[in-house]
């Protein structure tokens, strides 16, 4: 089980983390925009000063195998054997790729992760799922290798953009939504939250909990993790879609216009109330804006929903709903004629 | 844990455990040489005859990564989803290639091991250690993956030269020493085993079993399993310092003397019985002919065996060792003057 710790200057924390697990050598992996903004502020850690670093080029498009490739050598270099470990700086995409190397390099060695982005200390950075994107697929090459220990922290949380800080916020909600009305309720309060580095801290804390519980029942997705997969049905689609289009969002925003339409198809399905459902909507629209689709496109969203690689049959959509907030149901199927119902209800709801 | 039948002709066995699996798509993975003689006698089988196939160049220098893109690119033209199946039809290149794609692609999918050679059956195919070569270096990156279902079947052994097959013989003459007297005691009748198909097939089921027994109780080696490392400190040492001086040796025969060195050590160190090492080394000499160093090579040995990534001190090298036959003991360290020692014993036993 991975560890956790909220503290507003980790630094002195991964040594005391690194001190314990007691690796015969150390490589940080980093990306260079993280490096810059992040890296100084951990000054006071020796383990990140003096150990040798592999820095990868940032983005998406780098999490690739030729950036797994430089981080295997690196290994090599200093001689890493099975006792070494990776300390992984930076958000999703450098703890998805450093988590991928260190659970193939000698066959598995371990990993602490220090996230530097709010979407990635509540999502990527715990729950073992590590991976990179191949011929063009996200996440196609990987592997489920959980880090011996995740540092959350809001420190480098102040180099993030609001539009980073509502990406996560997405997550964490939809954290809430499966399994915590009364967190969920606090989190409706996003400036309070947002604007509190204490609410957030412990906020983010709650939502690693979530998935942690889900996720040591389930490690390898074979049925009750999916809950968490709750509102990235219909979220992934508008993200391949706004991307297809050169109008990207961010994950967080997709996610959180896809926890719309599953909790429209939660209402029509499994009687959800209309009264959360408008809460819900409210929320949204205040925070996250309009409809990310127009009418014409929902043909096109329909086609992304039923090709996704988690449904079980061809043509029929499986989707994780909610009965009521905090009672998540998963591999609902939903025709495609359900889902033009409801992408049209949550057209004329972001209206 | 892996399904095993001893069948003499398994191609029917292999449809029925595809049908019992259940897969979306099924791709077969093997080499040139495999699909050359073996696959012509596996026309029974529907699976193996319709299925799409990736037939890799034979030899460990096509153990790398370029051959395991070979296998996801084949994977994603079949379009396989996270219940596909990879058939993994060779010898141990060929199971651990396909198993690591296996292991990577969309984070796991399962695999189905059909052995061809006796060294991959009593070894390779079973436990779940995947991997490839890469930068010069055997198995440097991998994952634990066990597969879903291993055929055992004594047919495509009959494609084998003797040298192969003493190759694995030496494999099952390790699993005997460390677990099971009796087994031992059968096995050194080789002739009897090896022109026996009934008695061979029986005797490698066997080997398959103290294999499992000892990875159910520690899958990812962090103890136990390196009982299964008896005879291998040595015999990788051998094996790498032929290999270096372009008279390469099998794997098996470098363990089969490996596990003399081994006794020799048992016996110095925990009172191994003078005269069961002395059975054992009319065995070697009998089967596997005499030293494979020269006194001169000594020091080039030791030196090799002190850099084992296996050691847990540096310079201190350690062995699984037998106080009896059937009673192994793991982390057994040796100085280097022991293993001079132990070596010059070797040299003169084998002179």
């Amino acid at each position: 089980m991975a560890q956790r710790v909220l503290i507003h200057n980790p630094a002195l924390t991964v040594d005391r983390f690194v001190e314990e697990l007691n690796p015969d050598s150390v490589l940080v992996v980093t990306d260079s925009n993280v490096e810059t903004k992040v890296l100084s502020r951990l000054g006071e850690s020796e383990v990140v000063l003096k150990s040798p670093r592999v820095v990868v080029r940032p983005g998406e498009e780098n999490k690739n195998l030729v950036s797994v490739e430089k981080i295997w050598t690196g290994l090599e270099k200093i001689g890493a054997t099975r006792n070494s470990l990776i300390i992984n700086i930076g958000g999703g995409m450098v703890t998805d790729l450093g988590g991928f190397a260190a659970a193939t390099f000698k066959r598995g060695i371990r990993t602490l992760n220090l996230p530097t982005t709010l979407l990635s200390a509540v999502d990527a950075a715990t729950g073992g799922k590590t991976g990179i994107n191949y011929n063009g697929l996200k996440n196609e090459i990987g592997a489920f290798h959980s880090p011996s220990g995740v540092i959350l922290s809001t420190l480098p949380f102040s180099t993030l953009s609001r539009k980073d800080l509502l990406s996560g916020y997405a997550e964490m909600v939809k954290s809430a939504l499966i399994a915590d009305r009364n967190l969920y309720i606090s989190l409706l309060e996003i400036h309070e939250v947002l604007d509190n580095t204490d609410k957030l801290g412990k906020s983010v804390i709650k939502c690693v909990e979530i998935k942690e519980e889900i996720v040591a029942v389930d490690p390898l997705e074979k049925g009750l993790r999916k809950i968490l997969n709750f509102g990235h049905t219909s979220g992934h689609a508008f993200e391949s879609f706004r991307l297809r289009e050169n109008r990207a969002v961010t994950h967080g925003e997709a996610v959180a216009h896809g926890i719309l339409v599953a909790l429209v198809l939660s209402h029509l399905k499994l009687g959800f109330e209309t009264i959360e459902l408008n809460h819900y909507r409210n929320f949204l629209k205040n925070n996250y804006g309009g409809s990310l689709i127009n009418c014409a496109d929902i043909p096109s969203i329909i086609s992304l929903i039923s090709h996704d690689k988690k449904n079980l049959r061809a043509g029929m959509a499986a989707f994780t709903l909610l009965r009521n907030i905090g009672s998540p149901e998963i591999n609902v199927e939903v025709t495609p004629n359900e889902i033009q119902e409801a992408l049209e209800i949550y057209q004329d709801m972001m209206g």
